[in-house]
Formats: structure tokens, sequence, C-alpha cells
């Protein structure tokens, strides 16, 4: 028998107890053994709760207790996570969390604790929620060059983009409806400002990588902004408009991004509606990949946290090695980036194509604005041309 | 250094030299050491291709070098496939393989042997090409009660359905182009009567449920009676018609087809187009995950099977455990499988009514027929209903 401790009865938490407990014939069968929850950490009291009995409020009962070898991260937040998760290695037990603000900030370091410490550091959770993703890039890709790793990662903003499209509402109303149906939160600028996609590609890059990716170094832009305007064009030019978190490599230079895109037709993430999630992968061998599933949830969450446990269940006592090399890895410039921009703008089309040359006008419901297309530009590139005119606004294009 | 042979120098074997010797840095990165090719066995000659230096014609050379510890299974067909990969796991060596006739008839034999010698069986390249499915299967999707894995499996297929619904051509135009396209051999009857399929949602179903699936067991249908009017009702009913390999697991029973379906505009595999295939899985916890990739293919493929030889070069002396019981698993009858149908008949409305009760009636171009969509059936209810009508043609739907 196998004990696990789960850190944190929130969302993430209770789905995992939920899974380890419902599906626990499964679990053994797949582990050769069976796993038992021998506690759960939480500050609250869940009266009534099956959780109840094996509820604790103090954290050292678990460091301490040689009988637990697995533990699970749920909190949350960096600080407390950090510490408790940080501790549970050290003490020799293998750590699996869905925290995606830990693994990008101190995922190179916990790894190597874990190395050290001959146990397992896994977070499998931390980006698509419920989607395999890294234990995929990990175990599965692993002949390839990776040219690009880019994806949907995000449910919130996702939702409020295919409804922005598909209903022609307005983003404010959206944000709204999205907090009602529990979509999103009552601060939700994590989400619609991209930060919580930023994290998740930092921690992609990292992995794909072999090196530190700070979050910090990429350059990042939400959703607020998006008009319904903008729907209106992407959909003019047969594209939707996505979240995108992207990392190019080439020539060894790491190109990333977090921005709304206009994804054409015949992209695989052009197709990923609502609050599914997908990452797509592109290899100098396989080709196009693409992972698809639900990036949120309390029970596809806690399914691949619960994967990473089972994991770490087969290999007690030994260590499986991830390159995550805590030096810092320089991102390329984002001036460098390049894509198609699609560009709002109350210039005239003289001024337009004295500064971009030749472009593709796009029709438009208002003689107040023109609308075009330029072909590929780096950022900086655009940057320069676009002050040549008076922009309203530019949305990159990957067709 | 980890010395590696592969038998058969055709499409898949080409590319895994390719793969081996292009990426072979990234490879020994991955190993911890480095992978060389010692023998390519085929029975032709390639004066000046890179092969040439390690080609030979005699199993045994490979057979008895204690030096090989891997070996590449790409020539395809059974009875020779059989003896080689048996032979070669019995002298020690672990064996990948893309060679879905082989997994489908003695997938089970072979792992079994392979965890008699300690050595590993695996075939990531037989199902979906390039698309990470079976090892996300084994190692990631573990805690869920599997409730359905389906696909598309052949490539050469969702072609010609994709040219068809596309250009409104007929099925033998685009079988003709597809051959010269090389999509499609010269003798198709494997890929477009969806034997191919049949194979691999065999391959599938065994690993999700841990027994011997027999693909003789699975019904089979192929997309050679489908006609640019079927794909119009298709069309008209907001979905796209795709040759699915199916298994639903309720009850601990489990219903497996191969047969085209009209699959809804909300379905992942809805926008899973030309020679690109999908594997659908659903799970108890994890709700709906796709995998998408390029489903067959020189390169691609090349790429899952190195992925084997990975895992294995990181496995040497240890076998990984899979569970593929070699007792047969009983299917369900192909009457219980449930979906709904679209009818084209000669028959009047009153006669429709009579046998269906309420249907939903479609647009027709024509005054010679009458389609109409059913509620949901048994294939067994469907075919007693359908007894007493005038039947042009029927299509399943999974909307």
């Amino acid at each position: 028998m196998i004990k696990v401790a789960i850190l944190g009865y929130g969302t993430v938490g209770s789905g995992v107890y939920k899974v380890l407990t419902e599906n626990a014939d499964i679990i053994e069968k797949r582990v050769g053994e069976a796993l038992s929850v021998k506690y759960v950490l939480d500050l609250r009291d869940f009266p009534g709760d099956p959780v109840e009995s094996v509820l604790v409020h103090d954290f050292e009962l678990i460091e301490k207790d040689p009988e637990v070898s697995i533990v699970v991260e749920t909190m949350g937040g960096l600080k407390v996570a950090y510490d408790f998760v940080k501790r549970c290695l050290l003490a020799g037990k293998s750590v699996s969390t869905s925290n995606k603000e830990l693994v990008a900030a101190k995922g190179a370091e916990l790894l190597t604790i874990a190395k050290e410490k001959n146990v397992n550091f896994m977070f499998e959770a931390s980006v698509g929620g419920g989607i395999p993703i890294i234990r995929p890039l990990l175990n599965c890709v692993t002949p390839d060059r990776i040219e690009e790793v880019s994806g949907i990662l995000n449910g919130t903003t996702n939702y409020i983009l295919t409804a922005m499209a598909e209903e022609g509402a307005d983003y404010d109303a959206l944000i709204k409806r999205a907090q009602e149906l529990g979509y999103a939160e009552r601060n939700p600028e994590a989400d619609v400002e991209g930060y919580d996609s930023c994290r998740k590609i930092a921690i992609l890059t990292s992995l794909v990588c072999g090196r530190q990716v700070d979050y910090e170094d990429i350059y990042t832009e939400g959703i607020t902004k998006i008009t319904p305007e903008d729907l209106g064009y992407a959909k003019q030019i047969g594209g939707a408009l996505r979240l995108l978190g992207i990392s190019k490599i080439h020539d060894g230079r790491v190109h990333s991004i977090v921005a709304p895109f206009i994804v054409g037709k015949n992209h695989p993430l052009y197709a990923v509606n609502d609050v599914m999630n997908a990452v797509f992968v592109k290899g100098n061998m396989v080709g196009d990949l693409m992972f698809y599933g639900s990036g949120a949830g309390s029970l596809p969450t806690a399914s691949a946290v619960v994967s990473d446990v089972i994991e770490e269940a087969k290999n007690i006592g030994k260590n499986i090695p991830v390159t995550w090399e805590a030096e810092k890895l320089p991102l390329a410039d984002k001036g460098e980036f390049s894509c198609r921009f699609l560009v709002r703008t109350k210039s005239a089309k003289e001024k337009i194509e004295a500064a971009f040359g030749t472009v593709e006008y796009l029709d438009t419901d208002t003689a107040a604005e023109i609308a075009f297309l330029t072909g590929e530009l780096t950022e900086s590139d655009f940057e320069e041309k676009a002050g040549k005119i008076e922009l309203i606004h530019r949305i990159r294009v990957s067709i």
C-alpha cells in the first residue's frame, strides 16, 4: 500500500481525492499496488465531507511521516507551495503538482532536488489541464528536433473568443457571462491579460529546450482590446481568433510570444473551441502534432495529477531524469518575431502603400477605416511601418 | 554505443535510418548514449545509397550478433516478420515495429516473450503513424476508466472523403488521383475496405482492455459505396463523413465497429482533414482527449519507431510491463451497437413512419428519393425497421 498526501482541498485537490478513491481499482491495476490517501491538508474544515477522516491542518505531520511516499500539491500560489514542495522532496517524497506558477518559477531547482534525493517531481497538470503533453514531450516526441511548440493554453479566453465570434457580443458582456458560468475568476486578469498562457508556454519551452525560460522575458498581450470588428475581419479572411502561446525555434534561437492570433482554417488549432485547450508541436521528422482536451476543470486536471502519481508510484526509489537546466536561456528579441498582420487604419490607401508597399485590402463595413493584410514582417519592421500610418488596431495573423 | 539493426529498407525503414542518422545528436542526448545502425537487412541492394555500408541480406547475422541490442522491424506482412521478431526477442534483443498486422495478430504473445527475456516489444508506429498514442494510453491516461477510443486511423480514406466533400468528385475518380499522388496503393483494398483501420482499432482496444481483441470479430465496412449524394446530406446536417474505428466500453462490454460515420461539427474529429489521422479517447475523469498528426508517411512513422528505440535504449535490461492478455475478449454483438442513421429510401413517408415512427426529414435534390434521420437505434433495431422500406443507402451518424 502506497500512501499519498494531498496539499490543498480546493477545485483540483478535491478532484484528485475523487479520482484516487473512485478509480482506485484501475489505479491499483496500473501500479501493481494499492494507493491510499493518508492525509489531506487544508486550513479549512469540511464537516460531513468524506475527506474529514484524513483532513489535517499541520503540514509537518505529512513532512515527517515516513509512510507518505507521494505528495500532491494543489494549493496554488508560489511562496507556501514552494516551501512545502521543497520540504517534501528533501524529505524523500515524490511530488506531483498542478501549480504552473511554481513550475514556471522553480521547475529547474525542484527537479534538481528530486534528482539528488532520488525521487520525482512531476507536473503534467501544470499545462493544458487534463491533456497529456508534458510526458509525451519527454517520452514520445524524443527523436525530433522541435521547431515549434504552441497552443491554446487558457480555457477562459478561448471561451470568450469563441462566443465573441459566434454571437458578435463584445468582450465586456462575455467576461461577465464567463464569470457567472464559473469559467472566469472574479479577478480575471491572469487569464485575459495572457499571464496564465505565458507561464504555460514558458514551461513547455523550458522542457523543449532543456533550459530555464523565464516567463517575464516573453512578450505577452491579452484579449481585452479585441472587438467584434476584429472578429469580423478574422472571419472574412477565413480564420479564427485565438489567444496563442508560441515558441518557434530556428537555428538555436527561440522566438516566444503570447498574443491573439488569427489562425487559418487549415491549422489544427483553428477548430479548438470554447473552453477546450490544445498544444501544437512541430518536429523536424514527425511534422505536425496536436494534443487536445480539457484545459481546466476539477476532474480533467486531477486525472493529469494522478497520472503523475501513478508514474511516481511505479518508480519509487528511481529518479526519472528530466533535462531542465537552471541557467537562463536568452530568448530572441521580440522585434525578430515574424508573422503577417491584419491592420485597421484611418489612413488613406496612398499612405498605407507608401509605408507597406503592396497589401491585401479587406472589405469594411464603415468608411471610417481601411483594413488590410500585410505580408510576413518582423515585429520591428511592422512597428516602423505602422508608425507612418494612423493605426486603429493590428492583429497578428498565422495563416 | 548502442547498436541497432533495421529489418527492411522500404518507406518506413529508410525513414528510420534517416531519423537515427540525421537526428543522432538529439537522440544521444535523450538516451545518454549514442545509437548507431550496425545492420540494415533487405533482400535488395542499394548501390550508392548511404545504407550500402551496413546492408546485409542474411537475418542470422543480426540474430546471432550479441552487440545488437535493439532491432527495428519495418518489413510489413505477417509470416516472416513474426518469425524474425520472435527470434530477435528470444535472442535477448528489444524490438520496435510499425507492423500493424503483426501487432494485431501476435501482440500478446510477443509481449509475453519480451517479458520472459527481460527486453521490450514496442509498437508506437503501428497505430496513427507519427501520432503518439500507444505510450500516452499506457503512461498518461492511466487513472481513467476508458469509455471510448476511436479515431480516423487511415490517411488514404480520409484524403478521399475530404476531397469528395470539397470537390463533389466521385469515389472512382478520387481513388485514381490518390494512387497517382502516392496516397493510395495500387491495390487499395486494405485501406478503402477498412481492413487497415480495423487492425488499428483492434490494437487500441486490446491495450485499453488489457486483453486480446481479434480484428476478425470487428464488423468492418469501407468507403467504396459512398457517393457524392451521401456527402451532400452529411453537409446538410452540418457534419463531415469520416471512416471511423470505434470502441465504446459500457459496463464491461466492448462495442467495436469500423464504418463511415457522419461526425458533428462539435466533435474534435470533425476537423481532421486530408491525410491526417487522429485518435479520440474518452475517460471517465479526464473527459475528451484527441491526439492528432500524420497517420502515415516515411518520416512521421519513423519518428514514432525511433521514439520506441529511445525508450528501449533507456531501459536496456529492464522490461516495461504492458498488460495485454492472450485470452480473447468477446465483443458485444454488432446488433447491440447503437447510433443514429441517415437513411435514403424510395419509399413514401407513410411507409417510413410506419417503420420508424417520427423522423427528421432532409431536403433532397431529386423526387426519386426521400432522406431522413432516425433517432438513436441499435443496429439490429435498425435492420428490422429498414427491412420494411425500400432502402437506397444508410450511413451511421454520430452527432
